[in-house]
This record gives structure tokens, sequence and C-alpha cells, in this order.
């Protein structure tokens, strides 16, 4: 294989071989392949497309380039649950003890990205003493015993995407739904688990905004799953306003804990409780209506929050802070926002609260950058509200 | 500028603007824009493609990287020639002294570049002692006082030009109409010609074998060179059989050398006074058809001869050579490849007649590659000719 000829065939429109793909991935990943050309593939890939079955072959020699998590000597159902992300989305927090209450095995791994606050571990990670750096084997032994453990993704998982995500990111590469698509289920793919559930968001807030690409990247997911042996299954949920009344790191847990406590706003836990029956159903619990009425029931009794509370104390975290949420880093200063005028919230600008709190330091803009857990903002009011000269709308 | 926004830009289908190319230019000489960048924006250019007024926004940037040769000390109306290259294609050593018999200035800087032979500066080097590395001010005196000169091209012009042509060579990105126009006519407007004629060669022995992108390419330079207030013609001339019978660099001297006196296949005598009517006709000499007269008289008078001893004198070279074409380097060893049956000469694979020329040593692979100036290939019999077994068709 020379990588000029895979250029020029992907220039053409060709579609390239499984050995192609494995020649780049391999190629680039021990640096025999120069950035340059891996960024003019990655171009032409990007305005050229790629049929279904090159991506599969790309995620599979992506997913192959690290280790790849073997769960198998965890019993039962692992379902691992992904979202494409969106402002105040701490779903993950609430629907894996759903789910783990119900007898799924949840064995996360997650990333920190760059984002509008920081991923689910930096999140975490703002309960004193929670711990998302444990070893395999503890790891394992707490899926085993609690039903859930959290982590950090470890480096040496496709180390493939991680070489050439960065890549993307600095040769305006990175929006093309085949290299979204195998980027993430790359990664999933090597974390082991058996089944996996994409939340792909789609709106103002998210990513991808236009709702047909969110629906192309979720079916070339599933389709690369199925390809791979894992069921997949994928939910189209809307981040057209920020999910919950909440962005920042400690704000969402705080936030998370009220929802497993039966209180909190209603957008958030509908979506967790379907995203959690969709887990459960997964894991062949019953049918997804019966599986709906098991979440439901976890979430009613308590027993999700139960699974939450032993998630925080099997990784060295204050459980006494869950139930305490005071004891949770807060803002050193806070500051109302008014309303200048009577009237209603029309609209909320999601993508800008988002950048507003990233701004505040919940979220970082490189990757050196340390993040600020408790800063963020509470919206005290929401879309199509009723609203009065100088009530407070958000809180930053 | 960001260099991001850029290449986002031209991914989306967008036009840069003057400021966009210049900045991506500059930054790319200058080595502050990375490799990896420059070539994803060249394959979005390549697939997406750019309008004329981006390729002369481009093309004179390049231009502008280096030295912008100033011919006005020169008197009367400089005229430049370039052929986009065919296998046997020494019509620059023929047009080039009509139509400086003719009162023509020909000041022409030849690059050596790859391919079945050397360059045109390749092939007058195969002349004992003719120097092609000669000082600025002595090549501005030869064509004041002889009408012509043909040197190399100094490495100062157009350096942007280099860089990313050895940038495109490795990543596929060759074959973009803007970006070989671009490329072209950014050394052909540094050169500093007033004129500019331009011979595209189409069919299966040019780079561009369609009749379409080799219109397309000549009717983009005919409007970079108008853009850039310099008069520039086209002329699409076709290369599916190779120019003349000879293939090779001394080899073409002596058929050029033939052709300037009377003699020589008609096909080369045709294609090269064409070119030096229109050359004879953009220095304003009258109309074509008078130009044509012109051409025709130098070439029978002996005119044409003149100025080629002229030339061949003026930078060193040995003018007995000329002359007694026996004295120009020969091969060591000849070998003459026979008909294996009776019949007719259906059809020559120009594109292999080149690469079998080049692998016999008069044409370079790499940059680094020396060549033979005796090597080449000698066309004993034409395309459609009755020829007899054992009879000899080309002599290596």
């Amino acid at each position: 294989m020379r990588m000029y000829d895979v250029i020029d065939k992907k220039r053409n429109c060709g579609e390239l071989t499984q050995e192609e793909l494995a020649g780049f991935v391999k190629g680039y990943t021990a640096g025999e392949i120069p950035d340059y050309q891996a960024s003019a593939l990655l171009m032409a890939i990007c305005i050229n497309g790629m049929t279904d079955r090159e991506t599969t072959w790309l995620t599979l020699e992506m997913a192959h380039s690290g280790k790849m998590v073997d769960l198998s000597s965890i019993s039962g159902k692992k379902v691992d649950k992904h979202s494409t992300g969106g402002v105040g989305d701490k779903t993950t927090l609430i629907c894996a003890p759903i789910a783990a209450a119900c007898g799924v095995k949840v064995a996360k791994m997650s990333g920190r990205g760059l984002g509008h606050t920081g991923g689910t571990v930096d999140k975490l990670e703002s309960i004193p003493g929670y711990c998302t750096a444990i070893g395999e084997e503890e790891f394992f032994r707490l899926v085993e015993k609690n039903g859930l453990a959290l982590v950090g993704q470890s480096g040496d998982l496709a180390p493939a995407d991680k070489k050439l995500y960065a890549l993307r990111d600095v040769t305006a590469t990175v929006k093309s739904i085949p290299l979204i698509a195998s980027s993430i289920m790359s990664k999933k793919l090597a974390a082991g688990s058996d089944k996996i559930l994409l939340d792909v968001k789609t709106g103002t807030g998210a990513f991808l905004e236009r709702q047909e690409d969110a629906e192309a990247l979720a079916r070339l997911m599933c389709a690369i799953g199925e390809g791979a042996g894992r069921e997949t299954v994928a939910l189209l949920t809307s981040m057209n306003a920020p999910l919950g009344r909440t962005v920042g790191n400690s704000l969402e847990v705080m936030e998370a804990v009220e929802i497993l406590q039966g209180k909190g706003p209603e957008d958030l836990r509908q979506i967790s409780l379907e995203l959690a029956a969709n887990m459960i159903c997964l894991a062949e619990k019953g049918t997804l209506v019966q599986c709906r009425r098991l979440a439901l029931e976890a979430l009613d009794t308590g027993a999700a929050f139960q699974k939450f509370v032993e998630l925080v104390e099997g990784q060295g975290g204050c459980t006494e802070a869950v139930r305490r949420p005071e004891m949770l880093p807060q803002g050193q200063c806070t500051m109302d926002w008014t309303a200048p005028c009577n009237g209603w919230l029309a609209y909320l600008h999601t993508d800008q609260i988002g950048e507003a709190s990233r701004l505040l330091g919940a979220g970082r803009q490189t990757k050196e950058d340390i993040l600020d857990y408790g800063a963020g903002i509470r919206l005290l009011a929401a879309s199509r509200e009723m609203i009065k000269k100088g009530q407070p709308v958000a809180r930053l």
C-alpha cells in the first residue's frame, strides 16, 4: 500500500479497501505516515465521504490500534452509554445508577473533552475524594459488586483516534459524519461493553445542529456497532434548550442528585428515564414498556439514588457531600442576571449559555485548562415563562 | 486571518478572498503555516475548485513570493513561450530562434523538471560548452544583442510555487486545473515577459489526457494572464504521437537543427512554425497570416538557423557541434527493435515511449538523477506505416 495511492483514490471518490484503511491507521499511528498526507486524506474523506463499509473498517482499525478492554470476566450484560454532548447534559449521572439498580452492568469509561463543562469524569471529580483513575482490576471489581463504575478513559484506548482527532481539530476536518462516527465508535468498541446506547443530540446547543445530520450520524453509528457484532441503539434527543436548569460541574452533580431524590426539572427526569429504560432493555430485562416501568420504580423507590451513593463510595468520594450538596464546591461569587423589562422569555440561546459557562471556568478551551468545579450557570426561569422586570433570570 | 477558517471555508465550497489567499501563500512560504494545514487546503481546492478570481489572486501571490524579473531595460516586445510538456517536445529550440529572427525578444527561463527527457535547459546543455547558468546582466545583454537567450530558472523565482509543488507531489493534489494553472502562470509572471504564448498539450502522451481538461486549463491560464495585464494566447496541440522522431536530449537537439536547416519531420516543422507565428503576432509584427509568412521566410532563408547558432555561441556552446551533429553526445550502445512480423504500425503508445526514454537515462525520476545526454529513442517508422518483418521500428 502506497499512501499516495490511497489519497488519490479517495480524491477520485473511490471506495478504500479494508487493507488500505488498515495501512493508513497503522502507518499513521506508528508515525510512518506524515501529518501532511493524513490531513490530505482526511480532507478528501470529509468532502467525498465514505461508505458504511469503509467507515466500519476504519472504526475497527482505530479500535484495535490500542488496548481492547475485555469485560467478559464480569457477569451479566454490560451496557455502555454515550452522548454526543449538549449544554447541561448530566444524564449519565442519572440513567447509569437507574440502570444499575435494575441489574444492568455499567462499566463506563469517559473522556474529559473540551466543551461548555468538563466531561462526566470532571463532574464526578467535583465530589470531594472521588477518584476516576483506578486500576482495571478494581474497576472490574466495583462493576461486579455495585453494577456500575465510572472512570476516566485510559490513554491506551484507541490511540489512533487520539492522534487523528488532534489533526482533524487543526485542519477543519472535524465535521465529517463518517469521521465523527468512527471516532466515537472506535472508543466504544475498545471499551468492551456488549451493548451500546447512543444519545445523539440535535439542535442549537448540539454539535450537529441539523436534524438530518444527527439522524445520519445515529444511523451510521448503529451500522458500525452491528457490523462489529455489538447491538447498538440510538436515541435522537433535542438540544434546543439546556437540559435541566444547571450548566457547570458541581451544579450538575447537585441537579442529578435532585432527580435521583425524586425532585428536579421534569425535562431532565424524562430523558434520563428514557435513556435508562433503553439501557435496561438492551440488557434484555424485558420489553421497552416493561423496562420503562422498571426504571421508574428504581427512581421512585430510591434504589437508583442508593446506587449513586454506592458509586461515589466505591470510588472514594464523600457520600456526605452527595446527601448535603452545600458541601460540594460552590462559586466564590455569584451574580444574578435580571430581566431588563416585563415580558416573557422567548428563547434561550443554548450555545451561548454553554459558551458563557465555559468562560466562567466550567469548561476547557485547550486541554491544559484547569476547571473551576464550582463555576457555572443556574437558570432561574425557563423558556416561554412570563417574567417581570428585575426578576432574576440566571445566576452565574 | 486564521488558517483554520480558510481551510473550513474552502471545505464548504466558499470563495476565498484575496487577503485570505495572500495570508496562506505568505504564511506557508515563511514556514509559519505547517504542511498539514496546507495539504488540507490543497485537497479542498482540488476537490471543490476555485473561481477564476481566486486562481488569479493565488497566482499573483505566488509570483510575488520571490523575485519579479524586470525586463523593461530590454527594447522591443518580450514574448515568453511555455509548453505543458509532451513526449519529444523540442519546439522551443525551433520556434524561439524563428521568432527572434523576426525581431521578437525571447528572454526565456526554463525549469529542468521531471519527465521523459530533461527540460529545454537540459537539452541545450547536451551541446558541449553551453552554459544555462549565466548572470542576469549577461542574460539581458544577450537578449538585447541576439534577440534570444535560454537560461535555467533562478531559484528565487516563485519560491511559493516550488514549496507548494513539492507538497502537492506527495499528497495527490497535482491534478487540479486551478493549481496547475497557478503553478505555471506564477513562474511566467515572475519571469517578466510582456506577452505569453502557451502550448497546451492534450492526448495520450500529455499530462492532461482529456481534451476538455486541456481546454479548461488553457482558458484559465489566459484569464490569469489577462487579469495580470499580460496578453496571453494558448494553442491546444495534440500529443497522441511523439513529436518528431526523437525522444532524448542530444537526439532532440539534432532533430531541432535538422528542422532549422529545412529538413526533418513535417509534424514537428508545422507545429514549430505555428508557435513561432503566434509569438511574432504577440509581438505585434502583423496579422497572424502575415506572421505565418514571416516565420516561414525566417526558416527557409536560414535566418532562424543563424539565430540558433548565435544563441549557442552567446552562451559558450560549441557551434561546430551544431553544424556537425555527430559531435553531440551519442548513446554508448544502440539497439534496434525490429518488427516481429509483416503488417502496419497501428498505434504508438506515446506515454510508454516517453517512459522508456526516461528509463534509458534521458529523463529524471527524482530531482537528484543525473541525465545521460546521449540516451534516447529514435523512431524509425511512423504510425500507420506499412512495415515488414525484421524491419527496425525504433533504435534505443
